[in-house]
This record gives structure tokens, C-alpha cells and sequence, in this order.
């Protein structure tokens, strides 16, 4: 009997185990997971602390309403479950695993002739002190998004602090003031919102457009510390020493690779503190393999590894290395670090490399910015979109993409995560041909748009403006529309 | 002085006179255009016959109210307009083409150094018998949408018989029957609706979506004539004789090209009766280039000629023209036929070859059909999405997809369109990076799992079924699902 042991029961593993188990009917495979469940689309938590999905099972269910519990896993999909089993150790030369259930705290032993590391990610610890409180949470498992939401029903949360202008950080800030009407802080320690995936000018935009009298910004502002009041609810200290009183401080900070396992193990990790793989996910033991959140990847617009830590990702890795298991030569190229966000009224998208990260990486680069219908103008629910292409100057090789808006953001980024795939160029942003019709798109669309300035920029010298470069402008405006088509465009 | 003479002020005209005065500003450049107006979206014209806009002038404005006319080429575009003309000839010789002023009747001359044919396109005429009535028309026009509208109005018409099942027809369809409420009969002669873009399992799909007791489908009858009435009133024909009486008759039979002056001027016409450009639109007379809708292309899929009638093209290659008079190297490639519709909730989407059309051509097809939902399950605002995929056996070469439902489908819908113009296969399918957010979609993108339907059907034997297989399936159905699951599918 083949033996598989998959340590962690989320995305990269549930679907390596469904996979190999449809490809490999004969294999042995076997599921270990820490938490009591397993297969939970932790991208829907935000959704169920706020109140838009009602049960939490939900967040565990087929298509069809199934639970996708121990049960499912044994009889659909051919997989063994041990939940609430902990690994501790992995013994290389015996092809073994030293597991310990947590229920009835028995200790023993598997043996393995492939082992995948599927252990996900861990959110970020603050580097400030901190008291352990029922009021200062995480927000990372589905335990933090019930203790929560447990809470904000019973009305014991009136204003909350926010540590983190993330992913997590900027969805929790949507969560808690609109179904919860929290008065809420969020506090960033850079200067914009969502510093890692937007530039600064793009973020300002967003940051406009949130205009809920529930919330405030606090940006460039660093917690040293969080106390518990008299009351026993939590301080939040920053700078200096200025103090916010509230009933629930979130850390926001990030994740990391959770890799503990994997180093204890003697199995190589990176930079980021991700387990290494090469293009079929295997780490740099024989016969033991890692997808999903605990690994690093390469990024496809750098050449280097980095870390992302997206479920579509996980996804497609757990099928690569069932696949590798199998024999089968499949490769996983990398990522351009593609995501989307939806964030009261506007979806944020963006790809690849934003400037300050291409500049970082020694890039040289150039951008330009605009602003478009996302419909014809006359289409009664045009939005407005706007826009930041980044490119190498000289090449003019396609770096990256951010795009904020209310309308149809997301296909844009799906076709520049494509072209960054292929080491595209802005030529192949006016090739571009666009599923055209007044009811979702101009005819000529913004991608299109964004090509024709970056060339116009490159080759006829028509430099773009960026919004950043107003304090340093030393000429004169002129604003040659006429005064009815100022009202027209407000008005519209 | 160079002068430059653009025959039509649609899209393509208006796009080359633009970008050509940009970039060679010391050129003097005319369009010449045979209709009071020009630069008509007319893409919007379904919308202003239904009244989503308002006011017909909309859709000659830009974005800041200034409606596109004469006055405003020559001040803003430096381009000069000659509305109400209609160019009669071309004198290759010379160089000149002779205009006709249809309001004071005059004729003229005019020298060009270069010459652009703008000429669009025109409504197919219906190979049977009809009489001419102003209840019986075309939908090609501005005057066509204000005479519908206006009649629409005063209560006019109940009843209304479309004749064709395309993009128009099915557009129209809306038009009359959601705003309207007129009484709606649409008569194909093809057994499905949009049988030029979509497969008859994706159309049955589109049909048992149109629920509204306003609207009869005729599907599979020719019509054999029209006559009017004793009441004045519009009389249809089709085949034994069967006889439908309604207030007014729409032709939908598709476009053409409008290319006789090309042909009548010895300029190559191909085999659609477009007009043959090469990559710089150059026609085969000297001097003389053609854009947008009077020209044929190349479909990148079958490498051979084709025609397709959308506005997004016809900015690209209007570009394109004004490049190429300029002396800029650029190239159109050609399209793919990528197009997009909404029809009542439903968003249709189609890029590539249908695999009627690829059979046509000679490929060796196949095809995977599936169904999923475009966001999570838990997600509140989750549509179902039903596409189907055509690629070549043997060398996986995707050819092309088509998809509807009433979410996510322009984005899948636009990268394919992209990968199918660099020669992608299945295997560039399952590699795809989608901007994953439970709020726009799922973690695995419908992309992917086309990709990984199509490989499990090439390499794994795991053949797909398709619906139109039922009549001849000789097996046994077994439905596995619990009676919970099917009420959960049914509810969600």
C-alpha cells in the first residue's frame, strides 16, 4: 500500500488529497489537521463576522449543501481524516510522522512514501507588547470570527480598533461598520491604505472614497503598546503616548508561512520564511512535497521568490503536487501576486508590480495614469475607473497594474495577470481585443487606453500627469472646458 | 499642404481623423460624411428605442456633454466635416473624388494625398418578397431608432414581429417587450438564437431563460413574404402559409459591408464583400487605406479572412490607419470575433470559433461543457455560470468559448480572447492567475476548470457529456445526490 500523509486539511491539501485520490485509486491517503475542521473557506470569514453569511457550516458546503466534514472526505473523496491531530515531528529516515491527538492526548505514529506539508499560513504577532485579552483578537481562524461575532450580538462592541491597513485590515473595517454600525479606527503604520498592493496616489483615491462617519483613518501612525483599562477594556498606545480606549482591538497584521514543521525538519525555507519547492512543489527532502500558503513561490515578473498567500493559488498547487506524486510533469511557473478586493462601493484590483516594489527590484520604471468610463457615457450605469500601469522604461515590459472603481474592474486585472504571465510589452496592450457591448465595456477599453498613453509617453514625448507630482509642479493650469461641461461631468 | 480625406464619420473615420491630426498636425484633414450626424454610438441605439437614454443626442457627446458635431471636429479635433455628403466616385488617377452636397444639391471635387474608406456597414435585405411601409423596417439607423420610438410612443404598436435571431434581433427583443410591453415575436430561420455565436446547447440555455409571456420565439421558420394589410398593417408570411398580423415588422438580418464605392473603384473585395486591407490597412490602391466595419480581417483563430462588425475594432483599426498614413509601423493582427451581449439577466459571451463554425473549417474538435458557480457558494450574490469549450484534439489548441450567465462572464470571456491570439492550449488554461475575491469569484476560476475538464478528457479518458448527447445516450442515469442536496441546489 502507497501511503500519502497530508499534513493540513485547507485548500493545498483537500485538493491535493481529491485529486491523487482521483488519479491514484489505489494510493493510501490520510489527512492530518490540528483544528477540529477542515476544507473552511477562510476567504468567507470576514462575511460570516459581519453577518452576510448566516451559518458558519456554510462556509464548509458543497454545492450541493453537504458538510465537507470527515464523513464527505472518507466516503466521496476516498481520504482519510484524523482532525484535531497535531504533528509534532517528522522522522526523515524512517518515512514517519510523530502525530498527537488532541482529544484524548495519545501520541503515535504514521509512516509515510509521500508527504505533503500543507500547514498554511499564520497571522503576523505585533512587534509592540501586548496584554492577552478576550477583547484583542486576531482575525484569522474561524474561533476569532466566532468569539466576535458572538460578541457584536450581544451589543458589547461600540468602537473597535483596527491594527492593519491590509487585505484583512480594510474588510474588517467594511465588516464592522456597516452590518454592525462599530465606530471604528484603523491604524496603519505606512502612509496609505493597502501599502503592499497599491501605490500611494492609488490608495489616496480609495481612501476618498471611504466616507462612512464610522470610521477613521489613522495612517502613519505606529502602536508601541496595548494595555487593559480599568475597566478591563483595551489601550491602544501610539507615538506619543497618545491613547484610544475601545471594547475590541483586531491585529491586522499580515501572515506568514507557517513553517515550523518544515524547518524543525532540516527542510530548506526562504526569505519570507516559506517552505522552498521547485515547479512541482517538491521541498528539499525526498519523497515530501509543500503547497498552498506554507511555500514561497517565484514571482513571475521578478525572476525571484516571494510570498503570497491567495486560495486560488493554494488551489492550483495542491492539484500540481497530487499530480507530482503520480508521475504526471506538470509545473507550477509562479504567481504575479494578482488579487482583487471588494471594498464597500469599489473593487481594487491589482497585479504584478506596483512601482515602489518594481523600483525596489531595481526595475526602471515608468507609469501612467488615467481615468475612463468603464461603459459609454451615455449607458445609465457607467462607473468611473482609474488606473495605474507600471512598465519598464526602454523594453516598455509590462510591470504591473492597479485599477479602483465601482464598475468592472476585475476582468482588466485577469487579462494584465495573463499578459505578465508571457513577459508582455504595452504593444500587446492595444493588440488587446475586449468583449465589447454598452451594457459592460467601452469600445475602446482601458487597458487599450493605457497602451495608447504609455506609447504616446515613450514615443511622442506626451508625458503623463501623476496627482503625486502637484506639490513639486511649477507651471500654470488651464482648464479649457467650458462651465456647462464642468456640471455635466459632476452631474453625471 | 497633405490632404487627407476620410470617406465616413463613424467610428473608424472619427478615429483616424483624430489620432492623425495628433500626430501630424500640419496635415489637412476632411470627413466626409453622407448623414446630418456623425460619430453616432450606435451600439446605443437599442437603448434610446427603449428608453434607458433620453435624449438621442447622448450618444454623440463626450464625456463632458459636447456633442461630437462639425463645429466641435473643427475646433477641438482640427478636422475639418462635411455632413450631408455623399461621395459619388473615385478618380484613381487623379487622385480627387467627386462629392455630392445633398442639401443644395451641388457636386464637387476634392483632391486627396491620402484617402481613408470609413464606409461601415449596412443592414443585410431580406431575400424575400416585402412591401415598403414605414411600420416594416431596418434597425440600422439613427432615423430607424427615432421613427420606432416615436411611434412606440403614441401607443402605436402592441405587436411587433422581429425577423432574426442575432445580436440585434435579440437586443430589440428586450427593448420591446421591458419598456414597451409590446406583444414580441422573434422568427429565426436557424433552429437557435445567435446561431452565428453560440453553439445550440448554449443557446437552448439562453432560450428556457427568456421566461416573459410578451415574448413568442418562432425558431426554425423562413419567412416567405410581407404584405400589408387591408388595415394598413404589416402582414408576415412563412412557410405553408401561415399568416401573423402586428402593428410593426423589424428586419434583424444582420450587416454587410458597405463597400461599393471601393468596388465600384476597382478596389479588391473579398469574399464577405469587404474591402481587403493588409496589417496597415492599406487596400489595393495606392494611397487609398479602409477601416472598421467595410473591412474584411483576419480571424486569428482560422488565419483566414472574416468579418466582423463591432466598434471596439473599428477604434483599433481607425488607430491603426492614421499610423499608417503617418509612416509608423503598426500592425493589426486580426480578431478573434470576440463579442459580448446582455439579454434581460443574462450576460452572453462568445470568443473564437463556435465548434459548428470550427467543424466548418476543417478542425478536429472537442469540447467540455460545465456549469459552476462564479463566486463561493456561501457568497450571497453567487450566479450560476454555464459555458462550453472547443479545442482541437490532438494538439490541445484552444479555439473557443462561450459562456452565459448573469455574473461573472466578460472577464473569462476576455482573457480567453486573449490567449486565443497568441496560440494558446488547454495547458495556458489551467495556468491562469484570476484576481480571486470571494466577491467576484471563485477560487478556482471557470477557466481553470475548463482546462481541467478538457486535460481529464484528453489524458484521463473522463469523456465530458454533452446535453445534445441525450437523444442518442443509450446508458443508465444515476442521480447520487440526497433529496437535501437537490432542494439545497434548488433554493440556492
Amino acid at each position: 500500500m502507497y501511503n500519502v500523509i497530508i499534513i493540513g486539511g485547507n485548500a493545498a491539501g483537500c485538493k491535493t488529497a481529491a485529486r491523487l485520490n482521483r488519479i491514484c485509486s489505489n494510493y493510501h491517503i490520510t489527512i492530518i489537521e490540528k483544528k477540529p475542521f477542515l476544507s473552511v473557506s477562510s476567504c468567507g470569514l470576514p462575511y460570516y463576522a459581519g453577518g452576510d453569511i448566516d451559518d458558519l457550516f456554510d462556509l464548509m458546503k458543497t454545492s450541493y449543501g453537504t458538510v465537507r466534514d470527515e464523513k464527505y472526505f472518507h466516503d466521496v473523496k476516498g481520504v482519510n481524516v484524523l482532525a484535531n491531530t497535531e504533528v509534532k515531528k517528522l522522522i526523515e529516515e524512517n518515512q514517519e510522522v510523530v502525530c498527537f491527538n488532541i482529544n484524548n492526548k495519545e501520541t503515535f505514529t504514521l509512516r509515510y512514501d509521500a508527504l505533503i506539508l500543507a500547514t498554511g499560513a499564520e497571522p503576523k504577532a505585533p512587534s509592540f507588547p501586548y496584554r492577552s485579552s478576550p477583547a484583542v483578537s486576531f482575525f484569522h481562524s474561524l474561533s476569532d470570527s466566532k468569539k466576535f461575532r458572538e460578541a457584536a450580538q450581544k451589543g458589547k462592541v461600540n468602537k473597535a480598533v483596527i491594527i492593519g491597513g491590509g487585505f484583512i485590515g480594510c474588510e474588517m473595517m467594511e465588516t464592522l461598520t456597516s452590518l454592525w454600525g462599530i465606530d471604528t479606527i484603523l491604524i496603519e503604520k505606512e502612509n496609505s491604505l493597502l501599502p503592499e498592493c497599491l501605490d500611494p496616489e492609488i490608495s489616496y483615491f480609495l481612501e476618498s472614497c471611504i466616507q462612512s462617519d464610522k470610521i477613521q483613518l489613522m495612517l502613519s501612525k505606529s502602536v508601541t503598546k496595548i494595555e487593559t483599562g480599568e475597566n478591563g477594556k483595551p489601550e491602544v498606545f501610539f507615538d506619543n503616548e497618545q491613547k484610544i480606549n475601545s471594547d475590541y482591538v483586531f491585529f491586522c497584521l499580515g501572515v506568514k508561512p507557517n513553517s515550523r514543521l518544515a524547518s524543525d525538519s532540516n527542510i530548506k525555507t526562504g526569505k519570507y520564511g516559506g517552505i522552498i519547492v521547485d515547479e512541482q512543489m517538491r521541498t528539499s527532502l525526498p519523497n515530501v512535497w509543500a503547497a498552498g500558503d506554507c511555500v514561497e513561490i517565484k514571482n513571475l515578473i521578478t525572476g525571484k521568490p516571494d510570498y503570497f498567500s491567495f486560495g486560488s493559488l493554494a488551489n492550483r498547487m495542491g492539484r500540481i503536487a497530487a499530480d507530482s506524486i503520480s508521475g504526471k510533469t506538470v509545473s507550477f511557473k509562479g504567481s504575479a501576486g494578482t488579487f482583487s478586493l471588494k471594498l464597500f462601493e469599489n473593487i481594487i484590483g491589482s497585479t504584478g508590480l506596483i512601482e515602489k516594489k518594481a523600483l525596489k527590484f531595481g526595475f526602471k520604471t515608468a507609469s501612467v495614469i488615467g481615468c475612463w468610463p468603464d461603459r459609454p457615457d451615455y449607458y445609465p450605469e457607467m462607473k468611473t475607473l482609474f488606473g495605474k500601469l507600471v512598465y519598464e522604461k526602454g523594453s516598455s515590459r509590462l510591470l504591473g497594474l492597479q485599477l479602483i472603481g465601482e464598475g468592472e474592474v476585475t476582468r482588466y486585472i485577469d487579462v494584465f495577470s495573463e499578459l505578465l504571465s508571457r513577459n508582455s510589452t504595452v504593444e500587446d496592450l492595444v493588440n488587446l481585443e475586449h468583449g465589447y457591448t454598452p451594457a459592460h465595456s467601452s469600445p475602446v477599453s482601458p487597458l487599450n487606453n493605457l497602451g495608447y498613453m504609455a506609447i504616446n509617453q515613450e514615443c511622442e514625448r506626451i508625458n503623463n500627469f501623476n496627482p503625486l507630482m502637484l506639490s513639486s509642479f511649477k507651471g500654470i493650469f488651464i482648464d479649457v472646458r467650458e462651465p456647462y461641461e464642468i456640471e455635466y461631468r459632476k452631474s453625471g
